[in-house]
């Protein structure tokens, strides 16, 4: 059902460089010494689910088969809701069950589910506020060690996100456009879009392609930013295969102050 | 006296990412190249001994036993102040003798303590500035290689904290208060202070426990955040055990402006 | 011609905390499961490819012989400038050509340089916004494997670095002064200059010397923070054996405003 590598990557709402990313860690190494710890990003907006959710994607396509991910942003940690493990793309996604799997199991099929109640897997630290710590990485170094999934707790036979959930979280055709909209800024203020490179049909010309937001547009899509001048705008499909919509050599969310949400288009412009 | 487990952790006020990290991380690898090298975090702010200190005990409660520690906020390098190392808690710990022992010391026994003056377990580079990569990093990686403790230099036969200073570290309780004080805000701006919750007697009911500071007061120490709506004031018992004052998925240090130091204390509000 | 070790290291200007760390982090360790793998820093001003190139200096003086270095400031991502691999004080260098080898191919001997055009040592994902990730981690990966560095692609036989370039990169006596500039600051606002310990003749009384920039300057060099006050101005010889200018237990980036480029002159004042 799911067979481990040795890597536990870990994406937080902690943000950079917070002790609480090493209490994690130290959690998850007592039990799995073997084990690589990598951090995706603990810069998640706090309580920012969206973010997160699509930087889950980015990181399952990143990360080998095998990999255990703990995803933990939280805002509801120490009430009901339940904590999940889910197989999707060959990997394992631990996190609660809060939205942050919407985009990973609406791209991808989930392989299986289980809530994370079986309390033998849990660490020894016990606290209502940090589950990361006291659940999350303990559970997912037991699983790097070879405890079968679902030794974890009880199998969740329903889908984990529903259909219309599903049905808004990417973009759609619409005749010769395409309506999505910006779901996150990377590192450098570059603004990525739900759309990506398959959604746009082979036979539309890239260089006669509109790319608009508001009342903010560029003129076709690029394939390298070294194609523009410092400074301008650029509609490009960026390393993750997703429209980005960047400032050369400068910070578009900054510019233009586009946010997860705003809705942005292609339009294809007929000759 | 002290038997290494595989882990240093490294606490600094270096910020989040500098190089200076990686150049003490090279020093120690040098030496010993089994060692699992851990940041706890860089973030101490520059020169602040106390937050470094509290950082120190939340860092001794999570880390294994045998764990070495460096912990370099260090704005006497170059000049006559001492670099010791401790065995705390069944870690050792190494930095400089300013004050970043006073929680730790206070909290536990202190097994034994060395002023490191044996220069060779020194590293081969020398600067007046930098003694956490020539001095501090090449120590902890001998230390974990098996060294002895007491080869690093002269025993040290006082306490390394005055009992004046224990004395005014942690909370104290006056009739039916406790006074404290804040000791850092963590990376979601919660503000965490030196009350613990062994502090707190057992008959008292936390319902009708009001906490306060200046102007500002919360009712009630709840156990979870998810009991309140967002944006509320909260009173809890953090990760660490320790009373903190929060906002619900917002920021309370921002909020309220409470820094190390500002006076916070629990009142019993009698029926 | 160059004999790995085992370690990788990063440097970047993707930011503290970037999943585009992560990303290239796991495709050198699909090829090289056993590299450790360093982040120098990433904190790299976007696009400062001078600021990188200090900072390359700084790592090969800090990681031992056999490091591979993979250094990322790369502005002409996805244009035709050619990506290196260098042999540079018994260290490989892998990087864009565009600048970010001009102070270490200035300082050190290049024993070996080749431009990397052999695909088959390329990873699996291919953009043209993100060769860090697609070509130049798991090209080190193989480095660090063992492949030999002449596989990679054809050798370089011009030098990397031009004359007239390297003339301008490092400080220049003339007569009674040293001529020079601030190069970058450090995680403390500490002001690095290019004016290294041994440009400064062994007769000149290190306190008879003034350092001046534009209106500011200070008297004498001192050989640790600690001979002065918090707050003062300070000349000192930092750990890299650079001449820095610090706020002592204060930013002097921020409180003087130098940049990269500013002129800075020491000044012999004779009896």
């Amino acid at each position: 059902m799911f067979t481990p590598g040795g890597i536990i990557a870990f994406t937080t709402d902690f943000q950079a460089d917070s002790f609480y990313v090493a209490e994690m860690k130290v959690a998850a190494h007592q039990i799995a010494r073997e084990a690589m710890l990598v951090d995706v990003t603990h810069s998640i907006r706090p309580q920012d689910v969206k973010q997160a959710s699509w930087t889950l994607l980015r990181a399952l396509e990143a990360f080998p088969e095998g990999t255990v991910h703990v995803c933990v942003v939280d805002p509801g940690v120490g009430t009901q809701r339940r904590i999940i493990a889910a197989v999707i793309h060959g990997q394992a996604v631990i996190g609660p069950d809060n939205g942050l799997f919407d985009v990973i199991a609406s791209q991808y099929h989930v392989a299986a589910a289980i809530e994370l109640n079986n309390q033998v897997y849990f660490g020894a630290k016990r606290s209502n506020s940090f589950h990361g710590r006291d659940i999350m990485a303990p559970v997912a170094a037991h699983l790097v060690r070879g405890i079968p999934l679902e030794s974890l707790g009880d199998a969740i036979h329903r889908p984990i996100v529903a259909p219309e959930v599903k049905a808004r979280i990417f973009a759609q055709r619409q005749g010769d456009e395409i309506h999505g909209q910006f779901v996150y800024a990377d590192s450098f203020g570059n603004c990525v879009t739900n759309i990506f490179q398959d959604d746009i049909p082979d036979g539309w010309d890239r260089q006669r392609l509109k790319v608009e937001s508001g009342l903010f547009s560029v003129d076709g899509i690029v394939s390298t930013y070294g194609e523009l001048e410092p400074g301008a705008a650029a509609a490009l499909i960026g390393s993750s295969g997703q429209l980005e919509w960047a400032v050369v050599q400068g910070n578009a969310a900054q510019k233009y102050g586009f946010e997860a949400g705003t809705p942005v288009k292609i339009v294809r412009e007929r000759a």
